[in-house]
């Protein structure tokens, strides 16, 4: 047998590859499908199912990608009413190769999320892997919000429910293959394990300690930022959405180009570091550093103009358009070449953003005009403690709440690390603002650096 | 600038990426496409122009692929009225960054013909390269037997007048870029140079040492073979072939998957090299060696039943199924996995071919069951010689003429090195004979083994 | 953290690359080590520890290789006075990242074995991963022969107490990562699991399932064969092996280059497919097809004379070099170029054997000058059944006992699939046996195609 | 026949791997080889020889790293006493497959430079290709300074006959392959052609429509500048370098760490974009982007203590390191990991370098606190004119030069681009300058911004 997590980054995204003898299965493909088709070649394998546990919704599935250029049966949960592929219930099986390939149905996060189990035939009938979707996480357990508050109760009920009667019962000894690794905006305290089993769960998520009265209370209350750009998702995946074929290629735009583009409302996403738009980039442009993307541009990019991107040396744009794609945005338009440089040597304007470390923020702290934004997940902020005095508005919502922030303010943004930072300023400058700096390191450099931390 | 000639193997068929600071032209791109955008990324450059020099007749051209995925124009000779792309005259100019495109007409091969000359103007106004497609070739110029016998004379006058007027007063120091190199079907005669000049063909190429009267007498009444692809090939070229966005993948079959599909008239294509095919293969299959796939695939192969593909390790077939898509067989339906051993493994019924090395022939000789066949061109049989008393029949007319070979003897085939020998003892087999040998080394291991030949 | 198994295929060795921050640990690596610093250098990591489970017998360890290009510890069992590295002890720990490497002492398949566990600090304190060497298998444990009859049911018992004593109680949820899967020549029975778990092996393993006393009585007297290159192993790795730097090139060879080498003693290894060696193969070659380098050459390739590698179409050669170096064989000099044909094109001669599937071989039964040789393991025999009259010599034993055979029979080689048996006809050709054929299916064939099977 | 130019970016070197049959030749390799080796290795042919048209100033030659690895044999010219090698002289031919490789002396660069003809010998005598070494460039021929001011009409004289007696009687189709391309530090006026011929050249570059006079009198006294690693490139070449086996791999460095070795003396190379380096950089480390690092890392970064390389994301660093291992730099020691976010992150101190467009420049000229620093060559200078009142060093001169700007002084540093000036700038913020700017967009960028150009 083999099996193989292929890990999207960004999203932290874990899809599957599953071959036995000639056959394979995927569980949960991305939308960029090379990735599987190339393993099966190498194997020579073929795929014959493809299985989603549950509609996605931080991702374009690539079900259809795969059957569109295979025989590939689309398996999913019976729950939702799904345009394409066969409804699963609890129970059925299917083969690949010796291995089966059970279907436990495991609700919760979704309605229609299901479980899958892998048994090895060959060696014996006892449950080896267990593929729980976003059912159970390493260190925790999908979120149950997306019916709305009224039914968070209700989903966390369904979620206790098939984790300790359909999971757990599994066994100790049986290898737990999530949907998500740790960074996955699906759960806020999945821990980073390459691999984890039944048994190592029991002993160490924190959630599994709970009684059930308490699991629910918790996750029937627990809070998430919920990104724009899942609402496509869910509609996307669960009517199919457009077929890619060839992760699209971009087109090279001079200056001018770009210029006229952004006249005609294209959105220009600077994907380079902090410092580096920072000390220099297009005005008009935002940034959102290159390894933030899957996690940010869903809140701040737009579907309906086109995308342009800037980078220094336009390094693996490849793997940034399949960012964006993963996403479902289809609108990449091009990007500035040879790079960022470009600009400059045309003689174009920039702008910029202050940098500050913590020893220049320490010396303007008291200073009346200065504003400090604290700009990371509230969890983040009362977990690690903030900066005295800054006011909180979360990184996704910044844009519909930047009129808290007065315009003439010495503008500091801060985050954990200074990335989600520097996207804040960028937001800040686009707004008009004026004097803006974000802190690099963030509150990790602010505290490395010994400065004090109110963590009331 | 950046000029980079990539060669299609098997067809030894040039197409060419030519750069200049963000734009690049492709002239001639073959059908599998990925070739050309994996330049483009890596250079920063943005495919913005496809020439075509004429409408190929031994592959499907792949501009319509590379418009759609970007907004290249498309060029190509007016005198052939295509269905897509914009016709081009002598004169036209087109920019790709400093670079200056022209068009000459350059008749003959075919009536749409041009070819294409390149200047780099930011350092002269001289032609500095010049792509002949199938007008001038390194030792060669294009065949003028498409049009049939009655106006072959007719198109080697317009040939003999565009090599004349039109690309040798170009200038001695202008490098020639033609659309094939040696082993293409489109000229017998092409040398193996990696690059060569104006200068250098008028020296070198006999053709070019010949009068007007000689060419034109001599181009006029030259023989080709015509397989007979190339008519799905010319339509397709014309009107537009199916697009393929991606390269196909290969359904991964078992034996029994295998036996259903022959049953069901699924064609065999085992490209196993002569030994492996003789030591054993699948009854009825039939041995192209994956060597000679683009050069007899096109005569052998239907476009109507699905293809299978046996190997021995199924080393690389991504590469095989290219040969094949580059000839529209877009009907490649799968592979035995993991290769041909699955087959015996299974316990399945093998032929075989015999293995003759020039010793065992030798003592063959005289026996008068043997039939020896001769799969060679004629060009090859009257160049290299032949054995005593071998029946000449093409390989590419050997499955419309195999009646000529009495059934009940000993057959032995022969070409020139071993393969086309295998592909021939294959037909033989798959047609019922029984007693069939291939000639490992062909004419050039009996020479080598010094054997007599005869040259008459 | 990350944990990736990196397989060598063949040998069927599983080496770890474990990763934390910016910090790697390697167990077990094989001597061509670009792999590990590929996979460090995609993750921004340094390998920083490497550690041996014990002195591998089957292959040269690339230890020396990493640190020769890092400034990485290598660590391995105390009960051995290796030439180089750190000896460990039960208790020590090592920090990469945030994971927590242990040793464990668990000798039984060499003194000196140890296995490793990891524990995610940043999670808990229990163990999550346990890295076991030779010691425990999927399905099976370390063979415990390789200090002699004599000490067999000693080392059992040290095995015995090493698993029950320290692999056992480290849970069921902990996960296993074996230094061998299935196919590995280090035990027979390992089942083909991607992964497996401490409760999962308990419940299925059938070691696991037997007394104290089943166990060491099993263990120890259980037979295993034993590769002579066994010797050079394990006094290179203990000594440390002549460091390889890159993996060497192929000169690439003319026929009489070949010939003129097999004169001054040159050992032809052909590593085509058993129907193409029968087709048609260089006198005096043996046949090792390249699926079978790792499982065989150890049996039948000299370290002292040059070795040259005969393959149809020379592809991927690369791979066979390192199946060669991997084992020690620093003796590889040349290819004949371009491939096999290069011979026959030469007009050499050529040798054959008869590929027979199961009705020839049915036909022939009963012939009184057949004699049916079957080279498989003694294991393999026993669980298949064989054909009647067939008389046992394992293959690696072969070039031995020989001349069990006689030199004007008929002989028939099978194995249980073909390629053993091509192996086996291969060297009775060498040895001047003249009607040699080669059973194309082996067992399974003859089997699958319903012939009779003696089982007693 | 097969050629291929194999081009190492930043240096604009040109190497070139010819190969026949199955026989290869390397004119002029680098030191790392593998991608020799990767050609050799798909094509099936093996290198047997190496030819080195000179002593190269500029890089480490790969020759003894060839040889190291097969038996190639290592030609160079007879006017200097290799320590290594085969001195050849004036008609010299080699054979490669079925081409002749022929010896030209073509003193004037150097006094042993060779230039190689190329003949296809299986089509006719005639040169086809000639490899010149740095005798002829496209646009230019080689610089004539090595031997001193008071040598340097000779060697001009020395070339001017290798030119005119050796070269362009080759013939107008002959095409030339020379071994830089444009950028190179070995001529300035390259001009950046694919490929270029005799006939292109006699009619295209200036210094061929010279007279004799003319051009020993213009080449005679030629300006160039000499960075000093030319020294140990020109001892190692002739004495032989150490051999380097693998590209060396970069230790992952923690912020700690690179402090603690920049306390011990190690150079920190930031090789980030210029806003990069601007927006944030740690203090001490010296900028020289990526793209210049072939060029100007000879001039700054010293061979005796550890350099240690800062990158954003750390992307592709390995081609990082062997832009330094190609000019000897074998102390490349580590890496900040994961990117230059881990200093501020551990809220270490930063230092900036302020980025100025057109627009900030002109709002401060006048400014009597600003001092202009122009680092631009001074042909670049004289060619596109410079700002009024800028203060002209050279950027190589910098380090020597800095003293002449004033430490109070409010520094612009420009160059053409941006890059040369961010270079500078960090040169200025090292020595201990407070107010340093770069120009971003340099020359080019104020020109075409409008901005007045003094061209005097």
């Amino acid at each position: 047998m083999f099996v193989k997590k292929i890990v999207s980054d960004g999203l932290a995204h874990n899809s599957y590859f599953i071959g036995s003898g000639s056959a394979a299965a995927i569980i949960d493909p991305r939308r960029d499908v090379e990735v599987y088709f190339s393993e099966a070649r190498a194997r020579n394998m073929q795929i014959t199912h493809v299985f989603e546990t549950h509609k996605n919704e931080d991702y374009v599935v690539g079900s259809l990608e795969i059957a569109d250029r295979t025989d590939a049966r689309i398996l999913h949960g019976a729950q939702v009413d799904f345009a394409y592929g066969t409804p699963v219930h609890d129970g059925d099986t299917f083969r690949i190769g010796t291995l089966e390939l059970g279907v436990l149905e495991t609700p919760g996060h979704t309605l229609e999320s299901i479980s899958v189990t892998l048994k090895e035939t060959a060696v014996s009938d006892d449950v080896l892997m267990v593929f729980t979707g976003d059912a159970l996480f390493a260190g925790d357990a999908g979120r149950t919000d997306f019916y709305g508050k009224d039914r968070q109760k209700e989903m966390a009920t369904y979620l206790y429910e098939s984790i300790t009667k359909k999971l757990l019962p599994l066994g100790d000894g049986v290898i737990v293959c999530p949907a998500h690794g740790a960074g996955s905006v699906c759960a806020a305290g999945i821990t980073d394990l390459e691999h984890t089993t039944i048994g190592y769960e029991k002993a160490n998520n924190l959630l599994l300690q709970m009684s059930r009265e308490e699991f629910i209370d918790y996750k029937g209350s627990e809070e998430h930022y919920y990104p724009p750009y899942f609402h496509r998702m869910e509609d996307w995946n669960k009517d199919g959405a457009p077929l890619l074929h060839t992760v699209p290629d971009l087109a090279c735009m001079s200056p001018g180009e770009v210029e006229e583009a952004m006249k005609q409302g294209a959105q220009v996403v600077d994907i380079r570091a902090p410092s580096s738009f920072a000390g220099g980039h297009i005005p008009g442009s935002i940034n959102i550093p290159r390894t933030l993307l899957s996690a940010y541009a869903g809140y701040l990019a737009a579907y309906d103009t086109p995308i342009i991107i800037i980078d220094d040396f336009n390094q693996n744009l490849e793997s940034v358009v399949k960012y964006f794609t993963r996403l479902g945005y289809d609108n990449i338009h091009g990007c500035l070449a040879p790079g960022f440089s470009a600009w400059f040597v045309a003689g174009k304007p920039l702008d910029y953003v202050d940098s500050w470390d913590p020893a220049i923020l320490s010396g303007h702290l008291g200073n009346p005009s200065l504003f400090i934004v604290d700009v990371r997940t509230i969890g983040n902020r009362e977990k690690m403690g903030h900066i005295d005095d800054a006011h909180h508005i979360f990184l996704g919502h910044l844009p519909d709440r930047i009129d808290e922030v007065p315009r003439d303010a010495q503008v500091l943004v801060y985050c954990d690390a200074g990335f989600k930072g520097s996207i804040g300023a960028s937001l800040f400058k686009k707004a008009g603002y004026e004097k803006v700096a974000n802190l690099l390191g963030g509150m990790r450099g602010w505290t490395a650096a010994g400065n004090p931390v109110n963590k009331e």
